[in-house]
């Protein structure tokens, strides 16, 4: 047996997987919030000063609200891949692995840009990470609907899939090219990026007959 | 198909979104406690300078008690609410992980306010924001009860549930509004206003008999 | 309906219960070791300074030891009592937010402890907050076992299980008690009080006869 | 009853205990990345300044990498042993907390090391704490297996698991040897220890044939 086919090997339950998932996920969008720090105040009871520091805090909530967006429609994705497998194998559980190294790797990126939202760099490298992020989902995507897909999805797969998926990642390279000229029009990229893809994913059958109601995602 | 109708396509499992919830509102309830930070003694040995900085985080513990309080009883009606639903849709999703942006967000003004428990700003801010989470929890309500609802469940609907439900909002914004002539009578509002609403929910059947027992929401 | 009657309505779904506790048992032994701190170095290349200063270290990792198992100790009789109930009500609820709560706060009398060896009120005030979570949990217990106990378990219980259930509160007081006298007699006393309970319960039937195995907490 | 033979008694659910490992699990590897600082810029808007600070945190990215593969290798080990476990026991639990004990202590020498990469004491804990950590694991290891195990896999066992999987704890040994040489020497060899043993575990049968498909660890 070749080396690269152990990893397709085994059966491993998928339960425990997305327990381990869904906990990566909800601590990554709960630790975004610790990147917001209280203001310090020379003046504990002014309401001025407050109001003033909370201003400038402004970057900080921004890169945090579409950080949040942006994990919650990972974890969206990955719920809707998931319920497409049969089962995992080795293969599978390391791409996820990756993939979550990437989602956890989020906060830092998002600090960077909230604390240094006139450094072109750092806002830069924010759109890099989430277009790598991407890219390792589509991995992991394209690993599922090759080898772990359920009987009754197979032909069910929408030809453009890995087109439209190409749109986030590129997306993300746009926004993080803008940087260099305007720091201000990736911000807005990066805003709305995650709208272009958060409706959700339709699954046409051979027929062209929409096959979303049934795809087998169901509890 | 129109845009918005695409949102109410697919079935999704619940007990995924409901894992990914429970994650965050237990990491929300557990990170309030970093933000009780332990003094800096100069005489490490001494009780009384212990005593006499504890005393001083008094503000903190105030905060954090508040805020424990209240995200276990959004979590509690989130639990509730949840086995009302038949299935999850798109929709209630994106609606979901608002309302979890929300959640996630508490410790920032928790830890405002145990701050700066003068500063008539912070104080009011902390009201604003359970207000505000109060409402998406009450937007994600309404759409479950009125797109998602467990056939059995239909017309078992308590005619008040909005009116009672805008109490938690409004005795928030009451709270906020009392910060601006007294912190200390804010502080009452917030610690009194779980209070209201802490009791069980009842159902109530068309015919006035009570359905509580029966409401399906058992595991 | 009287108003405390109201609170034992309701037939909640026990997993999420569990799943939310799990997370907050989960990351409260996790952020314990948060207070572990990477040491300042002088000469960052130095091994000697390095062992200093772990040594230095020492009561920090002590109390994150001794915190780490009673923490593993409550999730486990949190664990065993859940299999008990037959299903939760809002007072079971309520009961287990207060106790998570407490269990929550522990990192803050952990990190004081730590940071304060030899302050005498940081030490006793570490047994207080055990002392009252060990009552918190027995709170819940009783509740439990009077009002949510599986029919097949009716008339199993141990006589004499709150009177070994106050060995652990009795235990934690007179640690808290002790580190007036020497700090060092209450660090032992809080490392031994749970290898007095680590062991398994057992439930023995009217006539006598062990009961664990069939205790009816299988999953 | 002997007193070591009542840690034997007790059927737990094994869906809590993976509850909370995968909660410690997830949090501990998403914990990492907060080692992960934002550097501290003079000049705000400096490209220059920042891509100098981010190759300056290039051993803290290393530290991270390499233990965030590590606990996903802990994680898919401990996800396989606990499938071939039939039931828990009180044993097998304490056995389980004090090995989630060491995971939890992880991000202190990831941090360490990330800190001072120069200094060797630093750079050799970081392999003694996961020989450590691989001990505990073979120790729960053992006692799942000689204890636990499904009655349908009895005798399926690899003669030479125990030999195969004490390379790990050994090659972390090395390299924290090898520490006190070179520390360049030793990243590489933590670096390359789970490559070792990232492949799938392979059942034998006493016949030789394979039953890894067959290993009663589906869902």
């Amino acid at each position: 047996m070749r080396f690269f086919d152990r990893f397709k090997q085994g059966e491993l339950r998928l339960t425990r997987i997305e327990a381990f998932s869904d906990g990566v996920f909800a601590i990554v969008v709960t630790l975004l919030v610790l990147e917001l720090k209280v203001p310090v105040l020379k003046d504990h009871s002014s309401a001025g000063e407050l109001i003033h520091q909370l201003v400038e805090l402004a970057p900080k909530f921004l890169s945090w609200l579409i950080s949040f967006i942006i994990v919650c429609k990972f974890w969206l994705n990955h719920h809707h891949l998931l319920g497409l497998a049969r089962h995992a194998d080795y293969a599978m559980v390391w791409l996820n692995s990756i993939f979550l190294m990437g989602q956890s790797f989020i906060p830092f990126p998002t600090a960077l840009m909230g604390e240094y939202p006139t450094n072109r760099l750092a806002v830069c490298l924010f759109g890099c990470v989430f277009a790598l992020n991407t890219l390792l989902f589509i991995a992991l995507n394209r690993y599922i609907v090759r080898n772990l897909l359920k009987p009754e999805l197979l032909g069910l797969q929408d030809p453009h899939a890995l087109r439209k998926a190409m749109v986030g990642p590129l997306s993300y390279l746009v926004g993080a090219a803008a940087a260099w000229v305007s720091v201000h029009a990736a911000f807005v990229i990066y805003l709305l990026t995650p709208l272009f893809y958060i409706t959700p994913p339709s699954w046409h059958g051979p027929a062209g007959g929409a096959a979303t109601a049934g795809d087998g995602i169901r509890d």
